[in-house]
């Protein structure tokens, strides 16, 4: 099944320890469409400014991205953010953001895009988020957001999630959505509000999901150097998404799987600036990663018994 | 296989936002005692001062710990400490440190004791750990460390580190220790110190094994309440060195199955006071635990082949 994705496409502007990009192709619809793409049809839908350069465009047209709502705004700029990682590369210091056309998003779905099965909405305002999702008719619905929503417009993002499938957000944001310290209380908390699906992003440490199958949590693949850490959670989410809707699979053991998929693709994402790694990524690297996150997970059964091994 | 422990009996003052414990038995050697006591036998040096209470002793008596090297110093008070813990629970304030007896700790082993196949060596100075260690004719043994002697007594410590099997550290200690903020990193310059396995303790995040096979990582079991974090260390120290020993396996199959006992022991050692949780702890429990940590990590291989599932 296809995927649609409501997001931004921007220009970044990039520095870290191992180098610095004044200029490239971003935003949460590119990273998880990128992603994504390798799994299954992704329709994207968002705004640019008229500076959008025809090679941008024709990036995601490479990868089989379907642009027909991908809208130009006259006159106006693209989203445009620029941002500084330090040594341990956790968090991003904002040094410059600029909406621009961002101003005017009003994404509208054409009758075909309403039929599409799968919706992601990437980050962005929950008013917007909640206004796309009502007009689809999608069979799995997954939104993402981040602190500035849940500190500026909590009630918006709480009437977004009354009417979703699976919230994924990192680790800070599910304790802060839920005014909640304890990680697996906060997702009781978050569940309540709509999605019976939570999906936590724990950066380094991996990444856990809380659903009414229960718990179940991988680390992160591990890595001596993350290049650039932009649109981690966004190629997380299209390799996530990408494989949900690729196998229609939404059970237990399909979400697990998801969430490995995710894991892979963030893992190569964090190892170039940008998409840069994703552009150039096989098919045969992903497998081969999967199966290295079963190797690096996996033990056997105990032989221990309580009665046989323990003396007393 | 049997295991010696060397480290500390002390009399803790606990508070967290569950309640308060004025005076009751911890230490890590207590802890690790404990834990390890349910899978082998366990044999205690440390040192108590004259106001040690025999019903604190009768609690080592009671799990099995040979306590014939627990001694005591007359005139002398048992190690005291006093700390506190926030909602958060993953940081001590220490509010009272009384050294007493830990000032003439001078461990000496005897012939019997020389001969323990398996050795821990608890939190301590590391010049203390590395006279214990020299002392022993042990087959395999682990050393615990914390900041304050990778700040104190770096030199001491990096001399301790080169006669030992494996060190256990948490995840900042890690990092301090190598001075590396990447994990991955950091790992391959301690192994580079001596101890060929590295296991790294991540809180709620679970724990890490780097050895010669590669690496392995583990979520930690989800808990809604943790009541008090004090010993959980050495808690997962002795379930980890406890399976080993008592299966005397340490490939990698071995020390991925005693990271997770390790961290079955710490999971419950959470949930209670000091070390009230473990010692009302059944077999069946920890196996039961043991079976849930399978569940919680598992997914099947990857239906997903990168030409049928992907369209591209």
């Amino acid at each position: 099944m296809s995927i649609l994705v409501v997001g931004t496409v921007a220009y970044d502007a990039i520095k870290t320890p191992f180098g610095e990009r004044p200029h490239i192709l971003g935003g949460s619809a590119t990273h998880f469409s990128v992603s994504a793409s390798f799994f299954t049809d992704v329709r994207l839908v968002a705004v640019v400014g008229d500076d959008f350069k025809p090679e941008s465009e024709q990036v995601l047209v490479d990868r089989g991205v379907d642009v027909t709502d991908l809208k130009r705004l006259p006159g106006r700029k693209t989203f445009f953010w620029k941002g500084e990682y330090g040594f341990d590369l956790n968090t991003a210091h904002t040094l410059d953001t600029q909406i621009n056309v961002l101003a005017e998003f009003d994404p509208q779905l054409d009758e075909s895009a309403r039929e599409v099965p799968y919706m992601f909405l990437a980050n962005t305002d929950p008013v917007l988020q909640r206004q796309a999702r009502q007009q689809s008719r999608a069979r799995f619905v997954a939104l993402d957001t981040m602190n500035f929503w849940i500190e500026g417009n909590r009630d918006g993002l709480v009437k977004a999630l009354a009417d979703i499938d699976l919230l994924v957000v990192n680790d800070a944001e599910a304790r802060e959505l839920a005014g909640e310290s304890n990680l697996i209380r906060a997702a009781r908390v978050i569940r309540e509000l709509g999605p019976k699906i939570l999906v936590v992003k724990r950066g380094e440490y991996g990444a856990a999901l809380f659903s009414d199958h229960g718990y179940f949590a991988t680390p992160a693949f591990p890595l001596e150097e993350v290049v650039d850490p932009t649109g981690a959670g966004d190629s997380f989410a299209g390799g996530m998404m990408g494989y949900l809707a690729a196998s229609n699979d939404t059970s237990d053991a399909g979400l697990r799987r998801a969430i490995i998929y995710g894991s892979v693709m963030a893992s190569f994402n964090v190892e170039a600036f940008g998409c840069e790694r994703l552009l150039e990524l096989t098919h045969d690297e992903i497998a081969g990663r999967f199966r290295q996150f079963k190797a690096l997970t996996f033990f056997e059964e105990a032989e221990f018994n309580g009665r046989s091994v323990a003396v007393r």
